[in-house]
């Protein structure tokens, strides 16, 4: 069965998307650890971001370095931290969080609850500068 | 003034080596969320991950995951997760850590505490996979 992941690339499940390459693929994480919390995800199915090929991996690595610019650009924000952990979707996905505190990348306190107008807000104004 | 991270790299600060290549270094943290955990670093010195150039960039990415296998050889783990946050040393680094569940990568929980005997059996155990 396809993952989650790859029913939201389809169109089949929605999503605040950011933007897509040719490979890869951006959207707001619905759970967001701080607002502008995105998912970059390649769009080849594959569960653990070391077991992709070396020229999907950089290509997913150099796309998720764009959205972190662009995410930098619209969100206040010290820096654009990076994570994968990946136990919890069998697709390989890097979340890229703005932080302005080592805090802000805690993955284990209240996630954030934004408005579908923010959301989408914020899809928008980080795809713009994409 | 040289980044701890440079003179980690330089051997004016001791540590437990797990490896190098031309361009950049890996070591065990010294404070490791889980036992296993190592710091990837570019040996240039620059402060964020996504200002390094494109070809540093990808050089560095790309160590990243040679170690990251070579980790998962070694300690008992499902993954290995990884994370950049970065607003403590400004030197740009990547963690990597074997992870079981989600709580293993958790920055705010108390640290391991290991020996050192067990650090450097650790570090010659992963540097012998690179």
């Amino acid at each position: 069965m396809a993952s989650i992941f790859s029913r939201i690339i389809s169109g089949e499940i929605p999503c605040y998307k950011v933007g897509e390459d040719e490979k890869n693929f951006a959207f707001l994480d619905i759970n967001p650890v701080a607002p502008g919390h995105v998912l970059v995800v390649p769009k080849k199915e594959v569960d653990y971001l070391f077991d992709l090929d070396t020229d999907d991996y950089v290509s997913l690595q150099l796309f998720a370095a764009k959205v972190a610019k662009a995410i930098a650009k619209v969100m206040p924000c010290k820096r654009v931290g990076e994570a994968v952990i990946g136990l919890d979707v069998p697709h390989a996905h890097i979340h890229l969080i703005p932080i302005n505190s080592e805090a802000d990348m805690n993955f284990f306190k209240e996630k954030k609850q934004l408005s579908e107008a923010e959301m989408q807000h914020i899809a928008d104004a980080i795809g713009a500068e994409l």
